[in-house]
């Protein structure tokens, strides 16, 4: 649908007004990774659309799921095929266009307006912020992992007593332009830690501790709870929003342990201070994080990368984000990772989503269009832009 | 759409015969509190159309939700403004009419027929009974909170081996004509309590530490588990229906610890009394309340609160409470408490929620005409005036 | 819908010929019980249209619910009556035709092509697999319950020491002929049991216990969760797909407890022996049986009994079953006990609720209809028929 945007005629009827306002929104992707910018094989691609990490069974193709239909559907008009083609032939087009021409003609199609990045996943095998920008036409800011700050610390080489300091130090430079920062403590740990902020004893005990699990298995990965809260703990005191894997992922993620209600000591110990919790995706558990942001003026959310892979029912996963939360503190993210195609769809997906939940709140008589079209761009673009000050240097 | 009913013209289509059938009911707001009889500021209203006990952030207007998109889409008519009016407009008006006027228009176009008002909660800034049947023109009759009762008792003078039987006196006194008792043991502890009765060394013990608690903080506010379970055991044991709260509330609830299948023990061993246990609100768990209603003969269950704050999106809610459930176990409230714009949605979102999804199976063939305008008669009226026994003597 | 199929003339709609695609899949059953070959009387019928185990109190009837409704309108018609008949005109021309004739014209009409039968709850009162080939005309194999042959070991008589050898013994006898196992874990204890095998001198003492206590009480039912732990993990040596009841059930089930999240160690550790692991009903979970459909290539789901019960609402919890899964580890099941009305309506209420879910997505422009009849047919018919290895000898 934002493929021919200036070649299209003026609309006449309401809705085709609210989808063209819907379309227009040069939105705020506030929580993406970088596109891949070399090509695919045909199994490297449909393993990097799925959240497992498990060799695809000989017995079925990754592209029979809602993300594969809505790549095919949406995708493939962008590559001048058909939509509703089939994988190979998809696949060996875009293998003959090549990967930076399939990345151009995807993110530029997607109309998004601003990459907020976060570099911490493999960031070496894909477009770090400045390769998007050039990638999309679109200017991209980071967001720093805390978890990876830690590891590239303790890489570099530390003592236990002194970890706290070159964290802080660490953390302060990596941040330096950076618009907000991200935890991953739901993958390492689970949601279900202790909120309080460990002492520095408790702090330099753990350093310790994981400094000789390093030393023993070669392997430099923190998942110790106690420096995971002082990681989260210290990013507060950074002052930078502070973005939260929640919900669905990958199968290291224990979901039993992902609902967001679970993180409601550390919301209310952090509320003083002021600083932005973004609780990312939530899927399933969505409607949790709209009651914490309903009540509690600290806490946004979204449904991103549970639209991508819902496809045609991510209609209904929007939907029940429309519910307890306040406008103001819903945002709009893809956390596509890899083939373009997920950036492409993260912004298809919402914009289509949008267009007819809130398209059919106008139909009832619910909501009036204006309305409509003032949400669609709170969620899109501007509570994004505020929530990151991206108006302003940083 | 219930505003101008005397006037209407007949329908023909089949739809407008279901919604008017459904317009028409008599509602009984089975759990409900007084409206506010004075007037308000608009920083006073906004922070009463939220479950939020914080202040409002500068940046943002609680009117920017589906219960103030709501407000001024279904209230504002009322009120002679047009339908999707701006929030100054209407706050304007409604300080113009006064809050009498306001409520006297808002309340009698809720079509309400009976009123059941819950008033252990900040009783004496609002309506009782009496006040509610005048300003409405329908009765009212009393919901006693067993905290409530409890607190009351303390700050009357009592010591902690006559607690219990002060207590029993009490509630009989204050249940007189009262036509149901209600718990917040949710918000107090969670649902996650032992659900067998405390023994009476245990509650005697267990008020002792509550009266040394009050003499040193100055503040009455029952939370202690043990004395939890005994009011409601005492309550079971009143054998007038039970109210919990359930789900989604202020912040003052863990929602992590308000499922409701969290009271699976306590429904079992209250079984035998053959008490009504009626489960309020329920969202996000209203499925799981679903489940206890149909395998277990005293469990009820409404959706309540989340039909007001989901606003369009409580045609979905009202959907989700339809799957499981005997129709003779799902009961209509509105949980309503200030401003009369709560009272006159509850009834309104509820009447074209249930018209738009019986609706919907009647069109799609799965229904009867009949049978949709039977079971809206069952939930909205039929059910609470049996389990109340509306139409006895108290 | 299904009961005329051979006259209906050929339909020119796209939606009406993916809704004839979907109507003549000759669909696997993959989890169904037998059907009940003798008369009943009302209130017998009616205690089987409920999962509550509960006597039905008087002021209500379970034909006031979605099942009964659905009941109504699409089993009446095959027994010559009006759809939505009342239940008395039903009941009694029911005990008119005889349940012979009810048997036929209700699984005949349902287009199972082919039948798993769980035989080990109360099987003696209901047809078994050949009955069922026989009253339904088509192919029906056996599925094969854990704790039932547990229970028959011991009935038998067996020692403790021996317990171990003598259950792998029968399970393999019993299974001889058997597509697959079945585990009702999720009744006899919960699923949150510790995900490893047990030593054998743990299940000899636990087999031990189990003895002690079928002695002293005469009652032969195995919860010891040691020896439910030992009967899944010798199901998973036997080496034959391995269902588990997931969520909604009788009120025997601790829902809070039957989250199929909680088999997450249970499913990685399986994961090595290839065994299919299939989750069945699941509702209201069933958006994390997707999930961990997703992630885990040895996890397969259905939505079985929570369409049956959901009526005109299954329409919804078949979408929702269609979300983050691979369309090849989604199946068909109908639980289905007792009443030949439950056979049939699990059959066509999924039918009607994949051509109205599937058929959207095509009126959306999001699926292709060659899509739609592709998914319609992994899930109604090929999954199963791959998974169980149907084309296959035992």
């Amino acid at each position: 649908m934002s493929t021919d945007r200036a070649h299209r005629p003026s609309a006449v009827h309401p809705t085709d007004d609210l989808a063209r306002a819907i379309d227009d929104l040069p939105l705020v992707d506030h929580h993406v990774h970088g596109a891949i910018d070399h090509d695919l094989t045909c199994r490297q691609f449909e393993e990097l659309i799925t959240e497992s990490d498990r060799p695809i069974p000989s017995w079925m193709t990754q592209f029979d799921s809602q993300v594969g239909f809505a790549i095919l559907r949406h995708c493939a008009p962008l590559l001048d095929l058909a939509p509703h083609t089939d994988p190979e032939t998809y696949l060996a087009r875009r293998a003959e266009l090549g990967a930076t021409e399939v990345n151009r003609r995807l993110l530029e199609a997607s109309g998004i307006g601003h990459f907020l990045i976060e570099t911490g996943y493999r960031g070496d095998e894909i477009l770090d912020p400045a390769g998007m920008a050039q990638a999309s036409g679109s200017p991209a800011d980071e967001v720093v992992r805390l978890e990876a700050v830690a590891e590239q610390v303790v890489a570099a080489g530390t003592d236990a007593a002194g970890f706290a300091d070159r964290f802080a130090a660490a953390l302060w430079e990596r941040s330096r332009t950076a618009r907000g920062l991200k935890t991953i403590v739901a993958y390492r740990h689970g949601l279900d830690f202790d909120p309080r902020p460990p002492t520095p004893t408790e702090v330099a005990d753990a350093a310790g501790r994981w400094l000789r699990a390093v030393e023993s298995t070669g392997r430099i990965r923190v998942d110790d709870p106690v420096l995971l809260r002082h990681l989260i703990w210290t990013g507060i005191d950074r002052g930078l929003p502070l973005q939260f894997h929640i919900g669905y992922g990958d199968p290291d993620v224990d979901l039993r342990r992902g609902d967001p209600l679970l993180l409601r000591g550390l919301i209310e110990r952090a509320e003083p201070s002021g600083v932005p919790l973004l609780l990312l995706h939530c899927y399933p558990f969505h409607r949790n994080a709209g009651f914490l942001a309903q009540v509690y003026p600290n806490v946004y959310f979204d449904v991103g990368l549970g639209v991508n892979y819902t496809g045609a029912r991510s209609v209904a996963v929007v939907a029940e984000s429309l519910e307890l939360a306040p406008f103001a503190k819903i945002l709009f993210s893809s956390d596509a990772w890899g083939p373009a195609e997920l950036h492409h769809l993260g912004a298809v997906l919402w914009r289509r989503a949008m267009t007819r939940v809130l398209g059919g709140f106008v139909a009832d008589g619910e909501w009036s269009q204006a309305q409509a079209v003032c949400v669609a761009t709170m969620i899109g673009v501007e509570n994004a832009r505020r929530v990151y000050r991206l108006g302003e240097g940083t």
